[in-house]
């Protein structure tokens, strides 16, 4: 039971004879809860857990796409595991995922210099014939120079997108480079393209193209597309400087399999007198293929089951119930996120606040948040309470992660423990995405923060009132 | 033109009007020659055609291992550019180098865990048949832990080596861990294995596996040979370290096709008064195949036609000829080198001194040297006179690179601006080899170091003796 630090008496007088002010609210957080903050710190800056938990996850599973043999053994992995750290209620809720397979893909340049480039095919791509597809090329920096070239000039060619995404701390270069992936396709082949090639949604300079989904839409012919990296795409850049015709060659086995079954993994540490309230952690299971997901998402699921793990530890146990989700299938259309709330749907406002960790091994940063106002002042003390971890004070505004969108969208307050996604987008969606890639050191300093931010936000004496605000646009 | 008052050449002036030995030796070097010293570093420190010629040779050649496409193409365009950039006696030199082609290679861990790898054969290894070689493996860390296994221990198996190389400036590490990746095969042969994994000869935590040539001896089965990355092999090792059996399967279809022709590109800035000999400076066309050869070896073809090109826009013109050999072939048995040494034979003696660059894009760190003692204070001068681009002072034991083995072991001198290869193992053999890894400054202030070194070189008042100690063994 949690110690009450004001006699109810007084309490009720507060509630029933006097006007709300700050001065006469009882206390965010207890005593107790927020010395319990210290000992989850430190011992999450000694924590070797978390770090194990992502060795073993791609040592023994490694790569686990939708659908995938590996899909099926990171399920069977993370119940085991939370079974391990002592997590209750430990379940599965089945997800209907896609099963696309990548198959082999080539990209060659025919003229006006034959040159044969690593590529990989963007998440959801149809194939090519065996044969390929070759076509001249209009290179394009995105979608708004796509719709301004005239009528037809992109017809029978094969169309590359040449923008490079920008390095940002909080990964809003992404949100403006990726149209190009989810849409460039459709968009393309809509004005009478073949085929399309983008230069690889990301921030690095080593010759790893970076996958991810695309989005065909219903009325376009579904057309082949490709990624190549950042030196090769600057490789085909000059090419088109040349001044001569560029003609290409794109060749993949991309299909579409029937639906698998997946599952969502959900594990808790069970509340106390407000057990009936979950504060949900959110991390996603499955990764793309071509690496074995140790930042995406591996870090996450690290962070989120090592923060549960962390607090379950403690002396005190928490007021609301902590619910670790794992979720199917977030990189190919979230369908493990939606099969949840499909699941949940009279249980929605039990959800009462949300976190989500899909954005590597951090540090994080800063809090962001998204809840209603009345709740700031609460943030605010939170904030103070990570101060020895140094982080900036974000705004209200937090977007949270694609998992959480829908309850998101449903009210649901959010804290939002920002990781540090400078170098992110050098790995993210790459065969590069391996255990080597994680900083210990930084991870142990975001499980520091996620389990500060968690465990206050489980403990806060006040209610997570539902935002109502409407959400706003990704920035 | 250039600006005459860089104000460190008149401390330079200072230190070389003082002789550092016997004041009634003739001096080694000419006020005019060294004057011309300032010239050269500041317009090397400022140039751009260095850059644009590996810009060029990765653009318009690409990747161009021995007996390809590639291969012809770069012969061809060494050619041109040698003669837009003013050498004269422009020419070729035949050389039969080996065709072998990569073709596909998998490598999976079947048990404990199953994982797919991405893998590099090495070069000239067999291949598999299609379907492929699945052995139970053998970890050992390198050819002293199998040559102390008990007999019959790796017999029918596949054997792992685990060696991890180590980061060193002078490329040491390369020379300890890369018998492993020549002998290994052949030696796990002997000992009744079926094929070889090594963990790639590497400094990086990329995903990138690492080629380079293995070599076979005469007596054992050719067994196939890969290369995984340093984050493969880590997981790998982890598989092992399970404590169950480790399970492989490995597949290539690399295969040896009939010998190519290749060739030698020669151009030369003519000597006047010592035009009979020659300071030859050795870079190497062709690349491995995965990457496009940038820093392994466009960057020291680079360099050695800049340092030509510097030298012969210089008023005062050189009295030593300078020749620039651009070798075929190197990284597959050096058939390049041994080509010009048999084409060259009654000729070795006017070869008086060498330079190769063949150790990525700089900065220079260091002058080593192998000459004739007699010679030593000469170098020391050569020292002094490039002290503004910050060198430290190597030995007189400098191996020199693969392509002058055979004309420094019959005597000839060698002056070493040594390239830091700190980074270069990370790059070096994989698909990772592009424009992207050039450092532009670092490049120039190579060019100067060298440039300032072939010069003096090229201008010594005296002669450059034989060396005549045995060489020494590779450290």
């Amino acid at each position: 039971m949690r110690k009450q630090n004001y006699p109810i008496s007084i309490g009720l007088l507060l509630i029933f004879f006097t006007p709300a002010s700050a001065a006469d609210k009882p206390p965010a957080f207890s005593r107790t809860d927020l010395a319990a903050v210290s000992t989850l710190r430190e011992r999450a800056l000694v924590d070797t857990t978390a770090y194990q938990l992502i060795e073993s996850l791609t040592t023994e599973v490694g790569t686990r796409p939708a659908g995938s043999a590996g899909d099926k053994a990171a399920v069977a992995w993370a119940q085991r595991e939370m079974q391990r750290l002592g997590f209750v209620n430990v379940h599965t809720v089945e997800a209907i995922v896609p099963h696309w397979e990548r198959g082999e893909a080539e990209f060659s340049v025919l003229t006006p210099y034959p040159q044969t480039m690593p590529t990989l095919a963007l998440g959801g791509s149809v194939g090519t014939s065996n044969e390929g597809i070759e076509a001249d090329a209009v290179m394009v920096k995105d979608l708004g120079a796509l719709a301004a070239l005239p009528s037809g000039a992109v017809k029978d060619k094969i169309v590359f997108f040449g923008n490079r995404m920008e390095r940002t701390r909080d990964g809003s270069g992404y949100g403006k480079a990726v149209p190009v992936r989810a849409g460039g396709p459709s968009a393309a082949s809509a004005a009478g393209a073949v085929g399309v090639v983008i230069r690889s949604i990301s921030t690095s300079n080593l010759r790893f193209p970076h996958t991810g989904t695309t989005r065909y839409t219903a009325t376009a012919t579904r057309i082949p597309a490709l990624a190549i990296s950042n030196p090769d795409a600057d490789a085909l850049v000059r090419q088109f400087q040349s001044g001569q015709p560029v003609r290409l060659r794109i060749r993949s086995s991309s299909r579409d399999l029937p639906q698998a079954r997946s599952a969502n993994v959900v594990g808790e540490i069970p509340g106390t007198d407000l057990a009936n309230e979950i504060v949900i952690l959110g991390a996603h299971l499955d990764s793309w293929d071509p690496g074995v997901g140790a930042l995406d998402d591996g870090a996450g699921v690290a962070i989120m089951m090592g923060v549960a793990r962390l607090i379950n530890e403690l002396d005190v146990k928490p007021r609301r119930t902590i619910r670790v989700v794992l979720f199917a299938n977030e990189e190919f259309g979230t369908s493990g996120s939606l099969a949840y709330l499909a699941a949940n749907q009279t249980n929605v406002s039990r959800h009462v606040l949300g976190f989500e960790a899909d954005f590597g091994a951090g540090p994080v940063w800063r809090l962001s948040s998204r809840v209603n106002p009345a709740q700031l002042p609460a943030v605010d003390q939170i904030f103070r309470a990570l101060a020895p971890l140094k982080l900036v004070r974000g705004d209200n505004a937090a977007r949270g992660g694609a998992d959480l969108e829908g309850l998101s969208k449903l009210g649901m307050p959010i804290l939002e423990p920002s990781l540090d996604g400078t170098d992110y987008f050098d790995v993210h969606h790459t065969a590069d995405d391996t255990l080597a890639k994680v900083d210990p050191k930084a991870l142990r300093q975001s499980l520091a923060a996620f389990a500060t931010t968690v465990w206050l936000g489980a403990q806060y004496s006040g209610t997570w009132e539902r935002v109502t605000e409407p959400k706003p646009p990704r920035r």
